[in-house]
């Protein structure tokens, strides 16, 4: 059971992955308007987290992220040790999506990002992208369970558009993209500052939504 | 309860800003053709009503506009102290989710606009697309209740391309747009004239719509 | 109650128009980009048609289309006095949505379009878009009826871009866009060829289906 | 019975065709941006296979796909006569769909596309494509069988960005594209290659799948 779970988290967030860097590859490649690359991108990002949230849901919760984890963790919905071995297991299938999509993509298999991606009006847009990730499914559970794959693929196609840092809003995520110097790249010396911009975001959601949606009952979301 | 409800609408009026908005300074920073911009920022606000409007509609009806509020008031359907409350809430929350949105794209907080919008054409398309929300909500509520968060954005998606003001159909939203000296903006002196043709859009829809669905049933839509 | 049908028939069409026209005239102000403009007008006219579907349909059938009032009336479902009460609506509610739309783009109200569209490929492609459009419908009545809205919507945003007509495949459309001289307008001299190859897609349709889903059950679809 | 599934597998798979290589075609005819032609063929690519598997789903079981074929009678969920029977016609509606989707552009019926589409990526991205295809099918009619066609459609619109082969990951599909010179073809030399890298990537899926989903329950899906 624990081990399917863990293949669901591992090859979930490979496709993730594999959705964000290639598609960042094939618009790059295609043109040199900015928009229209970031356009493709959301919206191939969008794709991927509608399929890879509804097929693994079943299976694993499909959390694909070390902060929906710890969030569920926290809240006492998600067993802390399965929470310790989704984490890593998270990463490594991250870091192995983007290796397999730069062979997809004929380029060389490890490169490390040169894209610049810092300072406080990013790190805002980390805490609040990820406010908005954790508002979405938690709130998405209490109003609409059903909706969840798509209330995430519709936010995060928005969020890329609304938060200078394009909303990244997953550790595994933000580790992955330091090894792709590619449009989605983003330098391996700021990304300590983007996860702990998450884990703010992280810490401000579990502060502010019992509030808005009331305190989880018993336990249980 | 009513804490809950009103904290709901600030929370859903500053996103739907920041939606707005921040997809706006985006799609300009990025690109120099205006169509492609309208397409990313049109695509942002439909991804962003939709999840607005699915998470906190169990808990505040999610009006997120003051039209919308005094069209439940007026039929009946909202409490007018609630609709007093609402709406100044729903301004405060629009404001402050566009200065978060200039501090997440590094821009100077307090702004105004200068991006005219005014005339008769313009005013007509306000008339036009507040009428046209208000069909999309009602008639949405009676033909497929669950379908209202994606009629609402689809709606809005479209509307941006079919009507000449992009359709702002929203007092508060107007407001806050005139904080914002960006694509979305609206000069301060024209604001006036786009919330009275809301208004009328507003009475349009109450009295042409009860043609079209039938007589509401005993006060409740 | 055929008021209320025929009223629904009316503000149907006219929005329908709206977003075709409207959604084209904003485009083309916009961008020089011929495909862009496509995408954004195939965009806005497949969130119209999402709209005025899932709200209208429980009101008088949504068709919005003689072909589509023609097809239903011939297999029976659709009573043949209503049938020609609706034509004439859907036709005037068209033309005048167009009308509406111009006053909001601040253009002349008459016109008439210089676009040529004939030839026997354009033709090919109204006979084969008609036959799609119907075969959506009555195949996705009898598939899944909720997603009626939904399939209609998705088919014609598709079929702007894979039939070289951009896939009118309805009279009343075809009629009115001959009076807007913007990139949705037709050359009043090639309606005639439109709406013939739109009739013959209807014989098509009303001849192959029956055979890919089977015969009606007792004249009911 | 069987007539009318091997009819629907025949119209299905032309009008994939004809989604595929008519918005290809439409596209570059309209731009000069090769990513904004991706996007518009990846859209209307995904419109087309959401409603022809919505409406063919019932008929046929919507494969439009040796591939699919192939895995659901290996499985023992589809009868190997009709699977045998299924593939010629998938292949046969392909082809016409694309003659007839020239003959709708007034183009030349028949072609030989000079597209150059090999090289060890672009097959690593079609046993990738083909093996995440199959994902999406057996894992979505397990998670959630209502939703397969917006899965596969999502799926699809997503992979023709994060692959550099823009997922073919169909035999039936490969065969015709290469009877066009256009947007979308493939140069009949590697043909051979793609569908090769296709049953690669259909045993990938037979053998990992049940790993990750649990065995097929008493051969059933």
């Amino acid at each position: 059971m624990n081990m399917q779970k863990l293949g669901a988290e591992f090859i979930g967030t490979a496709f993730l992955l594999i959705g964000v860097v290639g598609s960042g590859i094939m618009a790059q490649t295609l043109t040199d308007d900015t928009a229209l690359a970031l356009l493709a991108n959301a919206i191939a990002t969008g794709c991927t987290l509608y399929f890879i949230i509804t097929i693994l849901g079943p299976v694993s919760g499909a959390h694909f992220n070390p902060v929906v984890t710890l969030a569920f963790a926290i809240k006492g919905d998600h067993p802390w040790p399965l929470a310790v071995a989704y984490i890593p297991v998270q990463i490594i299938g991250a870091i192995l999506g983007v290796w397999l999509c730069h062979v997809m993509f004929d380029l060389s298999v490890l490169q490390f990002s040169t894209t610049d991606r810092t300072g406080a009006h990013q790190w805002t847009s980390e805490i609040f992208a990820t406010f908005g990730l954790l508002f979405v499914i938690m709130g998405g559970l209490r109003s609409n369970a059903a909706a969840v794959p798509t209330l995430v693929a519709l936010y995060i196609t928005g969020a890329y558009w609304f938060t200078s840092s394009t909303s990244f809003a997953n550790p595994a995520v933000t580790i992955a993209r330091m090894f792709s110097d590619t449009f989605a790249g983003i330098n391996p010396a700021h990304v300590s500052g983007f996860i702990l911009a998450q884990l703010v975001g992280l810490f401000v959601a579990l502060a502010v939504l019992p509030l808005l949606f009331g305190p989880a009952k018993d336990g249980a979301d």
